[in-house]
């Protein structure tokens, strides 16, 4: 065991963990004030319920051995519980247990990524069914397909090995994998009532924050994908700032030009336009080539986000044009832009690698795209029929958290105005009035 | 020296510090908008003064040499100024310092704890000196008692070497202490003068953001008193994250089964609760033995923060439910759940290890629910005698933030509403008139 | 290579990086909430200009052989593009790119701290221009003078190597270097059109936890400066702690003694207060004497922002008497406060070491000052004839954000109230009319 390598490891999945309340933030600022709380909760439970089932299966399933070697699912059973993770291992660099729980957060975070497509309309049982459902039969397999490598021991995923796509942290298997599936909802889902008049983001700041924190946290998702403490990691983390720097103003130019003054949101989006496009490709570019593949995905990110309203489908908070367009601008410019200098060690076409990687990658993103969209398709469809999918009308006008959690986010938003003629409101009586 | 773990010491005393916001505004956020400055205050100045006390005086009572070999508390004048600890010692694992300010900020954080329960009525200055003299008459002694391990050279604390209880990051010294300290502290100063009719929060995003972040330092928290970098942190990690989920969801279903909804605020407290239950217990019992044990905290801890409505005490942000009932929960289940397995290698009743550990934590945790209520009792009434605990009843009822630190959390909330009759407002000018 | 140093080191990146979102919202939240987003864009705005260049000629300037063995400037073609770094050097402790990126975020905050000076007034363009241009003819120059030490291979910086000050962590390259630049743009850009009457702070808990995330990314600021896990990084740590809490203590102090109530924006400022000046000379006294240090900085501090209403200068969030002040006050204790004992190995005057490393530290400090100062008025005074610096009057009047943004932080602030004497709202409608 390294220790060095295993801190490393400790703190990545602590970085990673921050995810959560960053991706909570990062999309519950965007929503309506009173419709925050629900879209923070989407996180939380598709955390915790995923984060139990990760222990129970998901770990057997996307680290067990691959069932008749095909490399489509591991072995069910062949961690159950996760006790027989615990003892010491010697011959590993970190500890088995230390790869369970940083794996874990990959999970949970893939399946709350979802969630900002559906916003202000899903109930919130029928949400927790679904990220139960999506993490079994969706993202664990996908999972083994591209995260689980072959040792000596077991067999591994087909993508990883039989294909050997480039996957640093997951382009295909959280990013692509959990943007297709949001669009494979909201097409089961529907459009808001009013869409595509929206109620506009009620707390941008929440919004930077949330922005912020995840791309700490992602420092750890692509930084501790090394699984070591080295040189790897070091690259990771220098490519990893740079897209994101070069989506965050390419996005801010885009939207200056077009529409003549850069947001706040665009720049959040930027910013994470330019991770979810460095995330299979941090290993395999140098540090100008992610620069110049964050500008590359901050781009074409604002110009795919536009397509919701062309094509008339209610991506809320631009999942599908943030991670599925992102997810897939970065798998697949690994094919251009890869450097054998990068730690990854392959070239890609502009290096004079040939086409080979270009089309390895097509065809990991487009295995991805097909099955994720095809099953989550069948997943919320059944779970429309059965339970139901959506809150009901009146709901949403007025707001999902207190019709669906009893709460809202503010205490100057519970206690409606109460004025009249007869009492014009006075200097010191004021203010309470409308807030009381 | 071993720089891994050294690396992973660093980075989760870091954690723990961001445990510092992360708590400020878990409380703030569930107070009242004119209170949360106070509460954030709260924290913020019991870091400060705990944190210079460390190091003049409570390393030493903590960790100095036992007087007469008692293991009641540390020679108080063994490491004063610290100045003693900052040149290398090769024979350590990790740095003196380091372990002295990872140490620091246990002692902070516990001491904040406390004013969660004392929301919108304390002094600020009887808090500042309560949380100085809490400090050195309860936190101090306890931290030797629990947290001190006999060394060749030092005689360390009664319950850690003589008694022998597992609590692995203090669910005695720190949750159990600062939970019963809240209880102790709330008798003397009282109810708010409407309780139970109190302030709804006030702002519900900050409040998950802050359990969101404690969950992350938690991770240092728990993982850091592994002291190094290795198995037992990594075991930590995963089984701190699992109690956390299963807390989290078994404490929605209470109260969807209890109330017909789940709240976000029920998720903060759950995620909470199972973080506090597997303190003492990470390195006790297996990854299926944390999920039972948060399971089972986050349905016994929403039960028990409804007493306070029963028995009529104002636990305002229920300190006592949570971390009192929380601790002591994760303590005694160690004596069923722990497994030979863990890091700790002691079986439980359910594992065939008897009774005999389940009698030790019990005694460990009774011991510090005593001399922490009692000590603390007789603080809370010399304060209150002397320079008195309690702000004036108006202060109260208008908002603490304004008349104890002449600010206002928010800048709408400083401008009341101006409006007459003879003015109607118009689109243009309404909005800047009210907050004008 | 040292995979525990280079864990501390991947670790403090990441922290580091967290300052972004921290240092935005501790100065977006001091705004009026209709200017957050705008402040909040100009540190990530920032961030991502000069991130971008320090890939393609920063870290060369910075860390370049020296241009004639000068110490003034590193060779702008050594390194551009980084593409030289990304592979395994088997001789140094850490990896070369993570030595790179490390330092890139120092130069991105240090850009971004200038921000705080500039509130509700400049032009999102200018700023923009003026990060590059200051980053370029300022901070690279500085940093290479501070923080580039001679190696066999490369000559570095006069400060660092002929000079001998003592810098850990950019006491003169940081927080002088922004600090009196921040006053020399506010020369030229001039005070806003109603100062010394200016908004009040619009969300002080933002401004909380932002001086929390500071805390923490600070720990990797100061911390990783040491450049390895070991007994360095740990005193730093701990120096830094206690710096920051006395600050924090004696800035509430002296608002209670001069006000009568110390203020969450005190506590703020002096924690922010502590942090800076701990920062040259958290490696070179004792616990005791970071103490003193930050108590010192801590009433210091608090007065010399107070002088912005008495000279007339408009430094709207106190860059100047917190980082010019506090950067200059940390840098000359150092001649007074530092001993051999702590890991700079050095003795000021109150340890016997004699006037010499006084003497030294002030001519950095002076060095820094007057070429940051001459140099920022320069390109300032350029910006505002050319491009123009500043925004139309009202604009500021009516808040920055929509202006330039044609965005607003908050949903509840973008829709004005419609009240008619005809209709008066009634408790179901009411709530609904004023927001909607």
């Amino acid at each position: 065991m390294d220790t060095g390598s295993t801190a490393w490891i400790l703190t990545s999945t602590a970085a990673v963990l921050l995810m959560v309340p960053g991706l909570a933030l990062f999309y519950g600022g965007m929503t309506g004030a009173r419709s925050i709380l629900n879209m923070i909760m989407m996180t939380f439970g598709a955390v915790a319920i995923v984060g139990v089932l990760w222990t129970v299966v998901g770990y057997s399933a996307a680290f067990g051995d691959s069932y008749g070697g095909l490399g489509i699912l591991g072995n069910l059973t062949e961690h159950v519980g996760l006790g027989d993770l615990i003892a010491e291992d010697p011959d590993a660099t970190i500890p088995p247990t230390l790869f369970a729980i940083f794996q874990a957060l990959f999970a949970c975070i893939t399946v709350a990524l979802i969630s900002g497509a559906l916003a202000d309309r899903i109930k919130f049982g029928a949400w927790m069914v679904f990220a139960a459902a999506w993490a079994l039969l969706v993202y664990f397999p996908v999972a083994h397909w591209v995260f689980a490598f072959d040792s000596d021991t077991v067999v591994g995923g087909w993508i990883a090995n039989d294909l050997g796509a480039i996957d640093f942290a997951g382009g295909t298997a959280v990013h692509i994998n959990a943007g297709v599936a949001a669009l494979a909802v909201v097409l089961v889902l529907g459009k808001r009532s009013n869409f595509p008049s929206v109620p506009k983001p009620g707390n941008l700041p929440l919004v930077m924050l949330g922005a912020g924190v995840l791309w700490f946290g992602w420092f750890g998702f692509n930084g501790g994908s090394a699984l070591a403490a080295g040189n790897s990691a070091s690259v990771v983390l220098l490519n990893t700032f740079n897209a994101t720097c070069a989506a965050m103003l390419s996005w801010m130019v885009v939207e200056k030009v077009r529409d003549g003054h850069a947001t706040t949101l665009g720049a959040a989006s930027g910013a994470i336009t330019g991770l979810v496009a460095i995330t299979p490709s941090c290993g395999a570019v140098t540090p100008v080539g992610a620069l110049a593949l964050g500008a590359v995905a901050g781009v074409i990110c604002p110009l795919a986000v536009s397509l919701k309203y062309k094509l008339g489908y209610d991506d809320a908070l631009d999942v599908v044009g943030v991670h599925m367009v992102g997810g897939i601008v970065g798998t697949v410019l690994i094919g251009f832009l890869a450097s054998a200098d990068a730690p990854n060690g392959k070239d890609g076409l502009f290096y004079g690698g040939g086409f080979g990687l270009l089309g390895t990658q097509t065809v990991a993103a487009l295995a991805v795209l097909a099955y994720s969209f095809v099953v989550t398709l069948v997943i919320a469809f059944v779970i429309k029929k059965t339970m139901g999918l959506r809150v009901e009308g009146d709901v949403e006008a007025s707001g999902i958290d207190f019709a669906i959690h009893k709460e809202l986010a503010y205490d100057h938003l519970d206690h409606p105005v109460i004025l009249t003629v007869e009492e014009p409101v006075t200097e010191d009586s004021g203010k309470e009035k409308v807030e009381a």
